[in-house]
């Protein structure tokens, strides 16, 4: 059997293994590098999937964030359709299986990138497996595989359900509306989108309902069972009435779990969640092993170690671990909890940290919601952004923000002036010293980041 | 005469004096406040003015922020169309007039927020008292009597001129257009926009060529000479060709300068650009009277005293000034010249410093541009943004971002976080750790704000 040497080995060609490769490449151009793919595609947008799905993206081949040859063209060599069997620590080994047998590869680094793996939970009648056969009417949308053979089930089929309503769950109802299907959104919480809290969830549900979804929460999924021309879904309420419903086809997005499989076996430990331990340089408990991404504890600026997997962080920690294999001691900083997602006409975003995880992390928390003008009211088109702020009740620090509006009334940004707030540890009364852009067609003399600030302070701060 | 007492005298009825009376309220609810006001028009939005002149905004009357009704069931008293002719610091007195007659306050405590006035060259043939005449076809634009008079005049003129192209230049070149009159820009430097660097403002100016705009820059204005029927501007280019052009009604809008007559004969100190001289409590150097906004030096994080009349500076410092004289001791923290402008589709903003700004006041700097897509490049109308970026070359300090881009690409929230990181005296390099939001149809998992930053280091910091 031949070994190949690699100077920088990477398993897993998706958003931390790119960015550590290319950020690697970078700082060091003389460094050989070669990713290991389990399939073809390389710098896959995962993100991008719905809408593929929704076809605003015409043709998902363009989801890739670069595609192969111009990764191969920074010098990044591929070793693609390889999947990883083991991981020998102490010998610097790796085994895989490619179609034409065996490979191991000798490294000098290696850096883990292997991401999350969809975390379904063991419905009666079901399980994970039977959802990777061919054919198969039930669903989950992690890989290419996953959604390409999604997609062809979707061409097929006219009533669907989607088990689980975080983001790829109300992102895939948006989009299976805009393919004209019949949607129902099962949630097991009370209200959809439990990244937010309910008053905001319950403006997105109103949303999914106005176009058309049927949403169903506080549903407990007691069996989905395949047949030849349907699945049936029997789930119970809260009240314990069962409820039968048949649909074309199913999927489940009920969350993720890091794929810690190799890294485990090869001894490295874990932490929050299961994930892959690591320093701030990226470095697992392993000799000349380093991991980011979905597959990794992730440091959160205002809560320690936790897990959360995100493609922004995962790029964030690609480039860090990338930075260290060449011998630059870069820190990962920290995330402050920043998501956001669009659903239909409207933008959800979070920062930093809701008031109840705010509270189980010891946190005394006061906060207060706002209804504010995305801009001065009396300029044409001015619409209504909802902003709640949590702040620490004795220091004022700034913990978190939610925020919820129209696309196209720069949500999501605004929600950034306060992640950027966050990151450098602001108290809620800093907020009215920035100097914030205004003209009337964009914001008020205050923008609505401030008057957020203002109302909070009119409430619990009127020493001030 | 009779002499009315009062315990906070506020002098000025637009933003600053407006929101140093509501905070001065709510700090202190049982303290009598009252507002002198040249006019009948308090809190008026003045930056709205372009978008009452385009019918943006059908009714001019709503550009009052708050209306008299509003602002007087807060408790703040109103003594209307009274000009203020003299203040005696010793002995605390005000003395105005007022149609019936000379009115005399005594006051406890006294802001001053008289603003800002037009500061118009003295271009041959005309001065700035001729543009408060009645029936003038030269117009200044800064109080509700001159929008008035100009709007009368464009509903009858056909061929308009504007003399200055700054915000309000190039945001009346805008309303004229829409107007569907022809108009006609002077502009004295090179380019539009000197708040922004040639290459941005070159943008605007071909944005506005594009939308029937005749842009002359270069232009030294020899003579405006008004006739019965039109008014004759001869001017000048760097060749020394001259030209003549006659217009219905012209707009002179190059600048303004602080009002400071009344503290200055009271004996006041004044500073940068004979600006009120204030500490950071916006106290004057005369005893009980603060003063705030346009007629006052600010303090720029970056620069130190500066003098930049802006709203959103007015509205910080009235703020400041009310709860000083409550006996609050805030502190004005400082701007960092944070500024946008909208410009038909276009969005141009800018916070920091520009280059040579920054070399004026002592910094060695370095700038980079980059043109990055507002979202993921596969989702529809991805639309492209440019960002030059400047920062210390030793510290790596941000020191200043300018931005262009299309309306609706989220320009004017993300020079906010670029503000918020001066603010914090974050480094370029500091941007990459920012968690900013990211989904597909918004952003990209490095925000554009952050792919800046990495350009600006892969061009300049190559080590990192």
């Amino acid at each position: 059997m031949t070994v190949k040497n690699e100077q920088l080995l990477i398993i897993g060609g998706s958003d931390a293994g790119i960015s550590a490769a290319i950020q690697a490449k970078e700082s060091e151009p003389t460094l050989q590098v070669k990713i290991i793919l389990a399939d073809e595609y390389p710098n896959l947008s995962i993100c991008g999937f719905p809408y593929a799905a929704s076809r605003e993206v015409p043709d998902w081949h363009s989801l890739s964030h670069r595609g192969l040859k111009e990764l191969e063209a920074l010098g990044i060599e591929f070793d693609l359709n390889t999947l990883v069997s083991s991981i020998d620590a102490e010998n610097h080994l790796v085994s895989g299986v490619r179609s034409n047998g065996a490979v191991t590869y000798k490294y000098n680094k290696l850096i883990v990138a292997t991401g999350a793996i969809p975390k379904v939970d063991a419905f009666q009648g079901f399980s994970f497996n039977d959802t990777q056969e061919n054919n198969s009417k039930i669903h989950v949308l992690h890989t290419m595989s996953d959604y390409l053979s999604l997609d062809t089930a979707l061409n097929q089929a006219k009533n669907t359900a989607i088990i689980g309503a975080g983001y790829i769950g109300v992102e895939m109802a948006e989009a299976m509306v805009r393919r004209k299907l019949n949607v129902t959104l099962y949630q097991r919480s009370n209200e959809i989108l439990s990244t937010v809290e309910n008053e905001f969830g319950s403006m997105a549900h109103q949303e999914l309902t106005q176009n058309r979804v049927t949403v169903l929460t506080d549903r407990t999924i007691l069996s989905v069972v395949s047949s030849a021309t349907s699945v049936k879904i029997k789930s119970t309420d809260l009240g314990n009435i069962t409820d039968d419903r048949s649909f074309d086809t199913v999927l489940i997005v009920t969350g993720v779990q890091p794929n810690t499989q190799l890294l485990e076996a090869a001894g490295a430990k874990t932490g929050v969640a299961g994930a892959i331990s690591v320093d701030e340089f990226m470095h697992t408990t392993l000799p000349d092993i380093w991991a980011a991404g979905d597959l990794v504890e992730t440091d959160h600026r205002l809560l320690g170690k936790t897990y959360l997997p995100l493609g922004t962080t995962a790029h964030k920690q690609g480039r860090i671990a990338g930075l260290n294999v060449v011998g630059q001691r870069c820190r990962f900083r920290g995330i402050v909890g920043t998501q956001v997602i669009r659903a239909f006409n409207l933008v959800i975003a979070r920062t930093g940290l809701l008031p109840k995880e705010a509270e189980n992390a010891g946190f005394s928390t006061l906060s207060s919601t706002s209804t504010v003008f995305d801009h001065n009211s009396y300029f044409p088109n001015a619409s209504k952004i909802t902003i709640k702020l949590t702040a620490d009740k004795e220091s004022r620090l700034l913990l978190g923000a939610q925020l919820i509006g129209n696309y196209g009334s720069e949500i999501a940004k605004r929600n950034d002036i306060f992640a950027t707030a966050i990151f450098n540890k602001m108290t809620i009364n800093d907020l009215d010293d920035l100097d914030l852009s205004y003209s009337p067609p964009i914001a008020s003399p205050w923008d609505p980041v401030q008057q957020a600030a203002q109302d909070w302070e009119a409430v619990f701060d009127k020493s001030k």
